[in-house]
């Protein structure tokens, strides 16, 4: 959390660190900022000090709500400093940067951190390591100090998470409230209007109970039915009827309008009935699921988990990226991902052998076991999110019934 | 436009591109995958050959829709490479990249582009640098090849840029409409229960109206009055109550929900009337603005146009950025800039010795010349989209009415 920073740093041999971007479209920016809105700022951590935001004077009211010392970027002027530099824009920006670091005395082993296009992040930070004279340049790959920050929820953040899951967990019942209640003819459920009812229907619902939720979709959904249920990320087919006695995979990751913290959960449904294969494939997912659940413990490295999933799976026939890397049938993803500002975010649950992330106090990540056939029509998914409390304890934060068969006919 | 990729390869010398990035949080992505959502991809251009995309098995339906070749990323099985490679997972990823590259002959001068954590991008570009036998890493630091493909939109990128403005303009008229429809009491509008109007409740309507649009707006508003219309990206106060006679900044950059292109316009209104000092401003704004339309030419410097703005503002007495650098009155921003699937990209006006950058066919950009006084409690800013057709001829995209006094009283 955010209040590690500074020992994370001092972990790390860091003197300080430097973060580049803007808040919409930088979560560490966002995070530093702790949800202001603010483009194309620099903040500046030096250990045991307040932090630094240097910022556009157009932006000056929201700088200081960060609670950062704010500084105008004019006192570096771009243009002018560009000129001087003979007129690239790299050097000048490299320049700006030197200037300001050299001015508040930052020295030492200096990490950056941030977002950006990657091919202007690398120039920049080569030539800084070329001109910066007192500032070591250090980059890490992963397990990096704001990831490393942000992978333990603080309680406002936790509050968040719950809030956002809450009304997630809302929408889905909603989902399936709507999809029970719909007449039948021809074993398809059919629209108000007497019209098979669509994948395309259904995804105009969920949109309406979103927007009424204060809720948006980023990256979209899944609600894939039958054989596209058995691609992993389909999103659906807009066109598709909702046929009873197919599994349906309902994968839904919102967040709060204008950005925060996301929720992310599936469900796999089945309307009417399910067919034995189904069934049989949604025991074994639960049966894994609740295993993975019953193992959670502070302190267990997270590979664990997905490889204790691929054994369960394994044990009941299903080929595994573990038995067999690049299979496209049974379990072909991983099992869990960190939530948070971002949907996929550390800890990593991927094991390789540098992953040395384990649980911890704070931890709020998916649990989501699945089981793909594309070739014999469907796919079942159950994910929910769980949390690490201050004294070790598990919950989860998605409330909703995970049922496979969904009643229909109102 | 993406038909000049292979040109603007030819005249950076490189024989190819590789594109790295989800296409929810990387607009490079977004724009080769042609609007088609993926995740973790990496994209291959080769001169004078298909396009070449390396992706999660989980995502191959969605994989084909790009029209690109299509490669399962399997094939090069990280977890495997990874441990092969001693453990690290940037070694891993090094090391599964390299072998891409090597697999399809890519050699020679290649460029990297894409977007995502900008140490992470340090760490494997220089990492690349390294063990890449065959290959010289390029990045671009400005006027990079992706970049420079999409200043100038093709046919279909112009339409879905007329649809959202259309819809965008929209949404500013039903805003001018429902303030101008308000009872007014006490100088102050009054909402639908008798209490003063808020903004919080004009960003609510805003709200409303861009979701019958199907509009997101992932970077907010302005909507600001008075004082804080003089700080140009001041949000505006929620609490704050709609008096006459101030002088309000409405500036409005949504997108369609999901992603793609963004509008972006801005009126200011004067609620019933307008003060002599903000008519002033507001006059000498609109002559900068009309200037500068009339002077849009094919293959004139984009800065000229900045340059020319301060000079028709010093002339009318207002300090700006070329006459008082960091000054906070006045003129104190850029004129314009591109506009696309970000709200801020090429060409900049911004008048650095290096900026090479011209108005060309296809060129979407905005015009908005502004003038803040926070002290004297006002600022004006307007702000129009306008695009240069295939005969060089230019068009404003933002029909809204200019006119900076709203009537109110119904």
């Amino acid at each position: 959390m955010r209040s590690d920073i500074d020992r994370l740093m001092a972990e790390r041999d860091l003197d300080a660190a430097v973060a580049l971007g803007s808040t919409a479209t930088s979560p560490t920016m966002y995070y530093l900022a702790g949800g202001v809105s603010l483009e194309g700022v620099t903040v500046v951590l030096r250990r045991g000090q307040r932090p630094l935001l240097v910022h556009s004077p157009m932006e000056r009211d929201d700088a200081v709500k960060t609670g950062m010392e704010c500084v105008a970027n004019t006192r570096w002027n771009l243009a002018a400093i560009t000129r001087e530099m003979g007129g690239a824009l790299l050097d000048g920006k490299a320049e700006q940067l030197r200037r300001i670091l050299a001015d508040f005395d930052v020295r030492g082993r200096v990490g950056f951190y941030g977002h950006g296009e990657i091919g202007q992040a690398h120039a920049l930070l080569t030539r800084l390591e070329q001109v910066l004279d007192d500032v070591e340049v250090v980059v890490e790959f992963d397990h990096d100090l704001i990831s490393s920050a942000r992978v333990t929820k603080d309680e406002q953040e936790l509050a968040s998470m719950l809030d956002v899951a809450r009304r997630a967990n809302d929408v889905v019942a909603a989902v399936a409230d709507m999809l029970s209640s719909r007449p039948v003819a021809n074993n398809r459920l059919l629209a108000p209007g007497g019209a098979p009812l669509t994948i395309g229907d259904v995804k105009r619902f969920i949109h309406d109970e979103c927007v009424k939720r204060e809720l948006e979709q980023p990256d979209g959904n899944i609600f894939s039915l039958g054989r596209h249920a058995g691609i992993p990320h389909h999103s659906g087919d807009p066109d598709a009827e909702m046929e009873l006695g197919k599994s349906i995979v309902f994968d839904f990751f919102p967040r709060p309008v204008g950005g925060g913290y996301f929720h992310d959960m599936t469900r796999t449904w089945s309307l009417g009935y399910a067919t034995d294969e189904v069934q049989a494939a949604w025991d074994d997912v639960k049966a894994a699921f609740d295993a993975v659940v019953d193992a959670l413990a502070v302190g267990r490295k997270t590979s664990d988990y997905q490889i204790m999933t691929c054994e369960l799976f394994e044990a009941k026939g299903h080929p595994t990226v573990m038995s067999t890397p690049g299979t496209e049938i049974g379990y072909v993803h991983g099992l869990a991902h960190g939530l948070g500002l971002e949907i996929h975010e550390p800890p990593s649950f991927f094991p390789y052998p540098g992953n040395s992330a384990t649980l911890q106090p704070g931890a709020v990540f998916t649990v989501e076991p699945g089981l793909y056939y594309e070739a014999k029509g469907y796919g079942v998914r159950i994910e929910d999110v769980y949390y690490c409390d201050g004294d070790g304890r598990f919950h989860s934060m998605t409330p909703a019934n995970q049922a496979l068969v969904l009643p229909v006919g109102g």
